[in-house]
C-alpha cells in the first residue's frame, strides 16, 4: 500500500495519513533513487535498450531463458526464466519500479498482477492482450475505426468455404503465430482444405504499393511524437525484407493520413510505450493497418544513428519521466538487416564484414548470436547520407558482400 | 610459441614446422573465434567503449577495482583488481587476444611481459613508459623535433633557481602527478622554496590563445586517420573546462600544421591505437604540444554522436583489425563535463536533468557513479547544431541548468 503511495504526488496529498511529513520523505527518496526497470525477452532489442539505457541513471533487469542471449550480459541483473511463464515473470518482476517488453509473447497474468500491486508496465498489459490475439486486434482497428483490411473471424478451416469474399486472402491464426509461422495464403476455396483449423482471422488481401511503419512515442501524460515513416522495400523474389529507408518515399497527403491513422491506433490504447504501426498503402493511396508492434521494433534501428533521440532512447525516456526526445532525423538513411544465410546453421560467423567496414557512414551492429540459422536476425547495418541514390547503392553494395554462414572446421 | 605464431600471417609462412596445414588451421580458427579483448579501468571511457564494443562481435574484459564502477556490468567479464599492481594486471591479461587501457596509470611491466607473450596492448607499453613519466615525454618531443614549451628537468627545487630563464613556469612531477595534481605555477624565484622537491619538470609558461585537441587513430598495419580538431574553452575565472568546441574554430593553416604536428607525435611511438594529442596555440599562432593521452579521451566524447566513427568505434576496429573508420563529423557540436558541484560530497543527484533533456539536440550521458566529489566528472552532454552561436546559447543554458549535488536525507 505504501508502495503505491509513494508512488504518485496525486494520491500522496489525498492521503489521510497523521504523518504526512514522513511520507513525503519517502516519496523523495524514492524520486531520486535510480529507477530498477526490467525488461522481458533478451534478444537484439533488448541489447539495444540497454546500450541506450547507459546514458542514464537507471538498473537493468533482464529476464530471458537463454543465458548467453544478446543481452544478458548488459544489464545490472541478468535472471534466466521463461517469459511466457507466470511464476517467472511475477518474481521478476514484483521487485522493480518498471517493466517492459522486446517482444509481446509474454505472460500477461502476470503483468496484469504486477501492475495492479504498483508496477508500471510499458506498454499496459491490456494492450498487450489485443496485440497477442489477431482477432481481438482486428475488431480493436474496427472498433475505432481506423481502416484494416477486410476480414472475417473464423473457428475452423471449414469456415473458409462461407467467406468467399475474402479471397484471396491471408489467413493467420488468432494467437501462437510469431515472425511468418501462423500465416498462409488462401486463393481460392479450394486451399481451403490446407487452412489453419483453429480461431483464426482471414484477411482479404491488399493489392500492396507500398509498406509503411510508423512509430509513435507516448509518454506517461498522453503526450505523443511521431518519428517520420519508414518504408519497407521487400525483395518480391524472396519475399524477405531488402531494406527500410527513412523517410519514405511518400506524398505528403498520404504521409499525414498515415500519422493520423497511427495516432489514433496509439491514442486508442490509452498505454504509454513506444509503437510500431505497420500500414500498407495500396494503388488508390488508400491506406491499412496490417499490424501494431506496442514496443522497440525492427523499423526503427536506424533511429539510433540517423535521428536525435533514438526509439531506445524514447523509451527509456518515457519510463524514467523525462521530456520526450527529438524524433526528426539528423540525415536520411537506409537499414540492412544481416540475415542468416539459407542453408546455415551453426556457428556464425561473418563474411565480408570488413568489406561493409570500408563504405563510408555505414554503422554496423552484430547483436552477438553464436548460432545462425537461415533467416535468423543476426545484426543490422545503417548507412546515411543525404541522398537516396547513395542510400540505396550502398544498401545494395552491403547486401551482396555481407553473409552470416556457418562456421566450417 | 604457437600462440605466437597463429597470431601473424607472416610468421605463419616462414615457420619450418613439418605440419603446416595443422597449424594453418588453427590459424583460420582464431582469426574466426570471437577476440577476447580486456580493459584496463573501468571509469566512464571504459564504459562508453563498452556500450560501442556491443556492435561487434567480440569478448570483453574488465579489471578495476571497485566493483562497482561505470564499466562494471556492461562487459562479459569484470575481474576485481588493482590496475597498477604487477600480478593483477599478468594474471588477468594472460588468457587475452588482446588488451587496452582506459587510464595510463597502469601497471607497464605486466603488459611488457603480457605483450612477450603474444598478447597485444593498445597502445604499446613502450609508449606507456614514455607518456607515464612527463620527464621522458618531454624529452620524446624534444628528441623528434615536435614543438613544445620550452624546459629543464629539475631533481629537486634547488634547481628552479638555476632555471630563471623558466620563469614563470609550470612545475610538473616526473611522476605521480594526474588530473591537475602534480603540478603547480612557479612565478618567479621567490616561489622555488614551495616548489616540488623530486624530479620534475619545469616548463616556460606559454601565453595561450587556444587550447586545441587531435585526436588521432592509427591502426595496426600503420595507417593514420585524424579527428576534426577540438578547441577546448576555458573559464578563466574558475579555470575549468567550459565547453569543447568541434571543429576548433582556427585558421586553416593552423589547422594544417595541428595536423602534422600530431601526426607526428603519434608516428613516432609506432603503435596502433586512439591517441589525444593535446596542443597550445599562442597569440603568434605558435604551436605547442602541451600532453599525449595515447588513449580514448574525454575531449572526443562528442564523436558518440557528432561523427560518423566514434573515438571508442575506432578503437575497436583497430583492434578488431578492422578498416579505419569515417572520422568526419555529421554536424558541428559542443560538449560540456557534467562536474560534481563545490562543496558537495556523497551520493550523486543530478538537478535540473529534465531541463537538459527538454533542448533539441542534447545528447545526456550520465556514467552511473554513484558517488559525487567537488570536480569530479559524472557525465557530459554533447548537443549537434549547424550553427556555432546555437552550440554555445544551448552550452551555456546547459551549464546554468544542470548541478551534481549530494543527496540530502
Amino acid at each position: 500500500m505504501l508502495n503505491k503511495i509513494i508512488r504518485s504526488k496525486e494520491t500522496l496529498i489525498d492521503f489521510p495519513c497523521p504523518n504526512k511529513n514522513q511520507i513525503l520523505k519517502l516519496h523523495i527518496a524514492y524520486l531520486r533513487a535510480m529507477l530498477k526497470v526490467g525488461i522481458l525477452g533478451g534478444g537484439q532489442l533488448g541489447r539495444m535498450l540497454l546500450q541506450a539505457a547507459a546514458n542514464y541513471p537507471v538498473e537493468t533487469h533482464v529476464l530471458e531463458n537463454d543465458d548467453n542471449c544478446p543481452a544478458a550480459y548488459l544489464c545490472r541483473h541478468f535472471k534466466k526464466g521463461n517469459i511466457c511463464d507466470f511464476d517467472a515473470v511475477y518474481n521478476f518482476g514484483k521487485g522493480l519500479d518498471a517493466i517492459t517488453i522486446e517482444i509481446e509473447n509474454v505472460n500477461v497474468e502476470a503483468l496484469e498482477k504486477l501492475e495492479n500491486e504498483g508496477v508500471k508496465v510499458y506498454p499496459k498489459p491490456s494492450v498487450l492482450r489485443i496485440i497477442q490475439n489477431k482477432i481481438l486486434q482486428k475488431q480493436y482497428y474496427s472498433q475505432h475505426q481506423i481502416p484494416t483490411s477486410p476480414y472475417a473471424i473464423l473457428n475452423s478451416k471449414n469456415e473458409i468455404a462461407q467467406s468467399p469474399q475474402f479471397l484471396p486472402g491471408v489467413q493467420k491464426l488468432a494467437t501462437g503465430g510469431y515472425d511468418g509461422r501462423g500465416v498462409q495464403i488462401i486463393e481460392t476455396i479450394t486451399d481451403a482444405e490446407e487452412g489453419f483449423d483453429e480461431p483464426s482471422v482471414l484477411e482479404k488481401r491488399i493489392k500492396i504499393r507500398k509498406e509503411i511503419a510508423q512509430i509513435v512515442a507516448i509518454d506517461q501524460q498522453g503526450k505523443t511524437v511521431l518519428y517520420p515513416a519508414v518504408e519497407m522495400v521487400f525483395n518480391k523474389d524472396l519475399n524477405q525484407l531488402d531494406y527500410q529507408l527513412c523517410p519514405a518515399d511518400i506524398p505528403k497527403e498520404v504521409l499525414w493520413k498515415v500519422e493520423a491513422i497511427a495516432v489514433s491506433v496509439v491514442r486508442n490504447f490509452q498505454s504509454p510505450g513506444i509503437f510500431a504501426v505497420e500500414l500498407f498503402i495500396d494503388d488508390n493511396n488508400e491506406i491499412f493497418v496490417n499490424e501494431t508492434a506496442p514496443r522497440v521494433h525492427n523499423s526503427g534501428h536506424h533511429t539510433i544513428e540517423a535521428h536525435y533521440s533514438s526509439q531506445f532512447d524514447m523509451l527509456w525516456r518515457i519510463i524514467l519521466g523525462y521530456p520526450l526526445g527529438n524524433t526528426k532525423y539528423i540525415l536520411p538513411s537506409i537499414m540492412v538487416n544481416i540475415i542468416g544465410s539459407e542453408q546455415h546453421s551453426g556457428n556464425a560467423e561473418y563474411s565480408g564484414l570488413k568489406d561493409v567496414l570500408t563504405i563510408d557512414n555505414a554503422f554496423v551492429h552484430i547483436y552477438g548470436k553464436q548460432q545462425t540459422k537461415p533467416g535468423r536476425k543476426m545484426g543490422h547495418v545503417t548507412i546515411l547520407s543525404a541522398e537516396k541514390q547513395d542510400l540505396i547503392h550502398k544498401a545494395n553494395k552491403i547486401k551482396q558482400a555481407l553473409s552470416v554462414v556457418a562456421e566450417t572446421r
